[in-house]
């Protein structure tokens, strides 16, 4: 039971991914007693995985599992191995390790589409959830993508089989994907991307307050969002549901 | 004893708040070993302490107690109950959960005079220390409130009961109160500011260290600083004794 | 044996020093389990030291050499001391708290180039390493030092005995030492410097990512970096081998 359980909050079921760039076990054991519900998704950020022991990735991932978060390593990763021709062996230490999704992305480099098709699907067949990016970790990169040309990946990517497409917004949140230099969400590129998406397939990656605040405000409480750092997930919480100030009485 | 406890380095009184947005219980009590003695009263920020067990909830409040460390929830979680009419309701929980303060604020909604004298009165007749807050959440609303506005409300606060008024900063130090859109205080509504209240009853907000370095060297190292994040009280005990580079000498 | 050891991430072995600023016990005893192999020296902030128990400021220094990390206390608490004419009992207390080397500094007061000398020749015959550093805590004061002067010093010490010489960068990275206003890099400054120093023997602190990008990709992954947050020490592995976007194939 919660406290101050007679005002009946209001419950909500959107995705919440946090990062994870290197926590330690017991830390994360003893913070996901007080938010380990309100999280779906943990991403070992990047390649943070591969410079860590594999009996602690291992365990840390166990943790997570007593409270049915669904851990997995980050799309560089994914990326550093496909272009090294070594994916069939990152699918296997993925599985031996307990993650039990994938991320696809091309953040770093260059996929063809059909690789990218190729690489959602035999992370399927090899029975991983698979979450799909869409964007670049260059700013440069990044601003040639058009929204349509976003628009068309995250279709593309459902289509082939991803459970769910990721909005890059990096841990900083700014000039990237739909986030001007300030951070501020790019109004007329979300609006539009918005008639053309189904967004209970979308998780926004959204590490900056002020970003989850909008995103709440214009698609609902239930909005999926990542990149959330693990000391503001209970904060997440009381916008999702109209306990601080930012979303008291919207809600 | 302390080290390098040769430099008998002089003491201080200041209060020292600090924001709990969600922590886990053994971090609490692993952290308060090292400053617990720094701290005076904790915060629930906001609608948090809504969205955590009952039980967490209290097994954190016996732990700060442990240190002398007095609990109180958000303001915001007190405007929701007391506009819902809950307001009996929300001083019984408190008191069960093992809170020994109430902060009564309007930061989110309308709070008539009246109703704010009666919301302190309450508050003090169930043996609760009082902390009250003048400020608005929203920046725009915010903005609306002139300086002789808030020395009034400090005062009435202050004659109605109140044991201390906290000066809104929230999380952020920015565009709020007596701080600019930088975050750096505004001269000359702070300075207007002092000549009419007794700092003493004052608790700043002020979560960014050049706030906490012009209010200390402005006002003193005794003086009562809020929102302080956990891993800074360490950091504000030394600038409080000149064995920082921002007060070295000047203390 | 690391998380997916088939990739072979080359090994790298330049110096990285992080911050302390009153961490508690059993969270540093955690996260060193995760990271510890990649730090050398922890600092304890500044003062931090001297407002701790003795008694845990000598666990958490026997925590750090567990890991074969050496410990010191911040160059602004031998300012102090110095200062005051307790310069011997200064290096008495570091020497029976466990810490392994010490920190010569004059960010915060003038100290003379003999007595600069003196403290770093004492600290030697104490059987210290020893870490001095080049800067000033007010950015006036920092502005006044030339590129022609840093170098200086940095050579100078560097001959008196100092095992290293730390540029400043403070725990913000702006406008100090190399950095402007925005934290990015002097470029014109930077470049004239690595002309006149042996970069194996600095330590740069940059607490920032983009400043830990621009030291590895003009350096190299070797380069010697300070004053990182214990969150970020992961991160930074990634960055020095090429696991993360900002290095990504650069390595």
């Amino acid at each position: 039971m919660k406290a101050f359980d007679f005002l009946n909050v209001p419950d909500n079921n959107g995705i919440t991914m946090v990062m994870d760039k290197g926590l330690p076990p017991s830390y994360i054991d003893d913070y996901l007693k007080v938010c380990g519900e309100y999280i779906t998704f943990v991403k070992f950020g990047w390649g943070t995985s591969a410079v860590q022991d594999k009996e602690i990735v291992k365990e840390k991932i166990k943790i997570y599992k007593k409270h049915n978060i669904k851990a997995y390593a980050g799309g560089t990763l994914f990326e550093l191995c496909h272009s090294k021709g070594l994916y069939d062996e990152y699918l296997k230490e993925c599985k031996e390790l307990g993650f039990g999704c994938i991320e696809i992305s091309d953040g770093s480099m260059e996929l063809s589409k059909e690789d990218r098709k190729n690489a959602i699907r035999k992370a399927k067949q090899n029975g991983f959830i698979v979450l799909s990016e869409v964007g670049k970790k260059s700013i440069e990169e990044d601003s040639k993508l058009t929204t349509e040309d976003r628009i068309n990946i995250i279709n593309e990517d459902l289509r082939a089989g991803s459970d769910f497409v990721i909005m890059e917004g990096r841990e900083s949140g700014k000039s990237i994907g739909l986030f001007d230099e300030k951070g501020n969400l790019k109004d007329k590129e979300f609006k539009k991307m918005l008639e053309y998406i189904d967004t209970n397939k979308i998780i926004f990656e959204a590490p900056n307050k002020n970003q989850q605040v909008e995103f709440i405000l214009s698609i609902g409480s239930n909005v999926n969002l990542g990149n959330i750092a693990y000391e503001e997930v209970i904060s997440l919480k009381t916008l999702r549901t109209g306990l601080r100030g930012d979303t008291f009485g919207k809600i």
